[in-house]
């Protein structure tokens, strides 16, 4: 038998091996369950986003019944003892498979999220939903008034609830690693003041020196730029980097958001300032990189709780990554800039690509975390980080939030909020999902998105020139090959030891600071 | 103890029985698991609404499957022997209610919607749930390809499947019967086609007799009208008419349609067409009237099985008595047609308000059901009942259905569909619903629209005065009173004992039609 015989022999019988793995009964009805759970979540989701972007104000009472009672029997398939018992049924059968293995992943998995989920009772789950739906529609009012005072029962409940969860976990170091472990599984309170610390000693210096520079002229994206042609170019700059509008669309919301209701429907949604280019267009990118993430699973992850993304922090490597190592670069605007110029002649046809590249580029200490450039965004973050943790501790209490906030933006920032709008009301995340572990992930996705970019310029040096000319099609199969289409499969830590060879570190994303900035700023 | 005191005491003793009768543990088990039921189809009309206004094609897949789970679900809750023996043990506790109680009324309504679902297995809901997903896309793109042929295998899936849902009810008299009973409860395919053989007697003679008349001139409606701007139109129209923005909204589909995710959330859909002015227009009155109906049910309804309207022809009788009886009656557009002019100068400035309605009420024997005339219409509607009547019966193929259509419209309406997408895939209901019980509705709410709308006036002589200065509330109360609020309490034949003191007949539709058309016609 020749060699090329043995080959096509042995690639054979493992074919028939992992047919053979796939209809292993057992492993049949886990994954059959599971589906099943992720049709509900699916569903959930449909209804979050429509809550977000279309449902008529009234209609908000009952849409909170209904994502209860879904959550409720997702909850209960999920831990009522079915799915454990087959985990269980399938620990001699997961240990021959390989660890890189689809089957043996979902089954570690299903078993890391089972363990989890079954520590928390249907009852608080549902009283959980509840209050979700009833405290998301108090930001919004509270928001739109300027008022914290009308969300803050409501956030004081949700704090409640968030120290309740992590009572769950009494095993935690933290009270806030429940909550991180949920978002960012590897990742603890202690690791993450340790790594933002370390970033922290790196960024305040450098916002100092820029401070000391000459000011940037950002007045060129402060023009008036109507809402309708904003959201033609955003629909254009989509589909040039590649987000089908096949599977997916934009709409838009109070907050941006990117959502999955299967891997073929992944949609994202943006907010449009009239007076400022920058929030529709850096958000749109922004959410076109979750997006991505999700679109780019491997096909054959549907259905399971292998799909998604890795973390919180690795999903926003993945949005930061197009919208600032991508968006905000020199080659990303040397091809969009002629055609955003088109579409806003009168606004920026005479103004050259260097001044928006600069004013789109402006270190600035402002007062929203999304408005914020690559530097101080990670002190936005800090603030918040810091936060949730002396709420969660008991340090600080809810009505006291909003003095805490402006008083850390003034010492932080030095900037302070001119109500609670532009203030601690500023961002959805404690009024509609939880307190604790909400904002982490941002820095860290940002830390990741430059070591993740190093890697990619390492095996692909003509990704700059290809972005140049309008083709991001050699950095986004890199990524998909690479990251996105292994879903959940990995850690976050497995994750960046496969793709980089490192563990997570402030030096790449502090390269790329000081290169880009020194030029930019001449320190 | 004066009468007065007494009449107090016994209505405080009525209330405390109420209480009382409301906290019997069974009852209220009941209740709360029917809420669940109903959150769940909530749900699934979120899907669907999502599925016909905002999902990107590739989406449909999963779309599927999440509906199909949601379904399975729903009608194994409601079919698992838990409702049925709840209801066994307040046998004794109904017989003490009043029918007319909302108690009664709930455990009666349950049992007979629940007698029905358990006929039906679970695995063959999960199956049609798929099939409609599927055939609703394919009609999809076959409308569009103008090709009934990319659809012919689906709806042939969709006649085997209706079939079969017959079968599960095997002491009907007609194979069309269960789907009668299910959208028509309380009419038979005997009696509806004894109905419409009667007023088809009547309608025919009268078609001939204005088809001798001059021919009205429509051109005005058939001009150049952008379609913001009928929307535009239409939604002021929906606020004039008290549709409140809160509680709903209008989106564009490719058939208008009316759902419901809550009492608080009931929402529009409707096309609109650039070369023809009627069709957005009094489909968007026509969804209105269906959407009034709901948000009308009393409050404490919500949940249960008793929100709803009485009957598909029940529900038809309220758009159609507002699309027609009203939106196209003279006082409406006296009060309506200076505002229309406004919206469109130079269409309608020169046409005068008597040249319009005239316009409106064109008779005409045309090919769009939608379209059609108020007389016409029913014989649309004929025709589609006898053709699904014959593919139920197997004395039509689905391959045969095109032509079968195309001579049906030939030789009732004498005009003939010049492709498959203005006849026989006009209509969504086959493709997305099931074969039989879809349209005989629609002749049965015109001719209930009229007996209701006799009665209104005679309560209330001054409605159509008020209509003519765009004061909708007279007739909207009496509606709400006499029907929209009871929902689902009585059947077709009980509401129009209830509020007519009549039972079903052709006379008011007919008596309103000689006077209009006969002022009209001249004849």
């Amino acid at each position: 038998m020749s060699l090329e015989s043995e080959i096509i022999v042995s690639h054979y019988f493992l074919l028939m091996m992992q047919t053979l793995e796939q209809t292993h009964p057992t492993f049949l009805k886990l994954k059959s369950l599971l589906a099943e759970i992720e049709d509900i979540y699916g569903a959930t989701s449909v209804l979050h986003w429509d809550q977000k972007t279309y449902m008529p104000s009234k209609g908000s009472g009952a849409r909170g019944r209904q994502l209860a009672t879904l959550n409720q029997i997702a909850h209960e398939k999920f831990t009522d003892g079915t799915i454990e018992q087959l985990l269980d049924d399938l620990v001699s059968y997961e240990r021959d498979l390989p660890y890189d293995s689809d089957e043996a992943s979902l089954i570690r998995l299903t078993r890391r999220d089972c363990d989890r989920a079954s520590k928390v009772p249907t009852e608080f789950e549902v009283r959980f939903s509840r209050l979700q739906t009833d405290c998301y529609e108090a930001w919004a009012i509270a928001r739109a008034e300027q008022n914290f005072a009308l969300v803050q029962p409501m956030l004081e409940r949700m704090l409640e609830m968030s120290r309740e969860y992590s009572g769950f976990f009494p095993e935690a170091q933290h009270i806030a690693d429940p909550h991180i472990e949920g978002s960012d599984y590897g990742m603890s309170a202690v690791s993450i003041r340790s790594t933002f610390a370390e970033l922290r000693a790196q960024l305040v210096p450098l916002i100092d020196a820029i401070s000391h520079q000459p000011p940037v002229d950002q007045s060129c994206l402060q023009q008036h730029y109507p809402e309708a042609e904003q959201f033609a170019f955003c629909q254009s700059v989509l589909k040039q980097m590649g987000y089908d509008s096949e599977r997916g669309r934009q709409d838009k919301t109070l907050h941006p958001f990117m959502t999955k209701f299967s891997i073929d429907d992944v949609r994202i949604t943006t907010r449009v300032y009239e007076n400022d280019l920058r929030q529709g267009l850096f958000s749109t990118i922004h959410e076109m990189g979750h997006a991505f993430y999700e679109l780019g699973n491997a096909p054959e992850l549907e259905g399971t709780p292998l799909a998604g993304g890795v973390s919180s922090g690795v999903h926003e490597s993945q949005s930061r990554l197009w919208e600032n190592l991508v968006g905000r670069s020199r080659p990303f605007w040397h091809y969009f800039y002629p055609q955003l110029q088109a579409h806003f002649p009168s606004q920026l046809g005479a103004i050259p690509l260097d001044t928006f590249y600069r004013a789109i580029n402006k270190v600035n200490r402002s007062l929203i975390r999304t408005d914020a450039d690559e530097i101080t965004y990670n002190l936005h973050v800090m603030i918040r980080f810091d936060l949730e943790l002396d709420l969660l501790e008991g340090t600080l209490m809810v009505k006291d939030l909003p003095a805490a906030w402006n008083d850390r933006y003034s010492s932080d920032l030095g900037v302070t909020p001119t109500s609670d709008s532009n203030g601690v009301l500023q961002d959805v995340h404690w009024y509609t999902g939880q307190i604790g572990g909400m904002f982490q992930g941002y820095t860290l996705g940002n830390l990741m998105s430059a070591q993740f970019f190093d890697a990619a310029i390492a095996a692909h040096p003509e990704i700059t020139d290809r972005i140049a000319i309008g083709d991001f099609t050699v950095l986004h199969d890199w990524l998909q090959t690479n990251i996105y289409r292994h879903g959940r499969k990995y850690t976050a830590a497995e994750t960046l030891d496969r793709v980089t060879g490192k563990s997570l570190s402030t030096q790449p994303l502090m390269n790329y600071i000081r290169c880009k900035y020194g030029e930019l700023y001449g320190i």
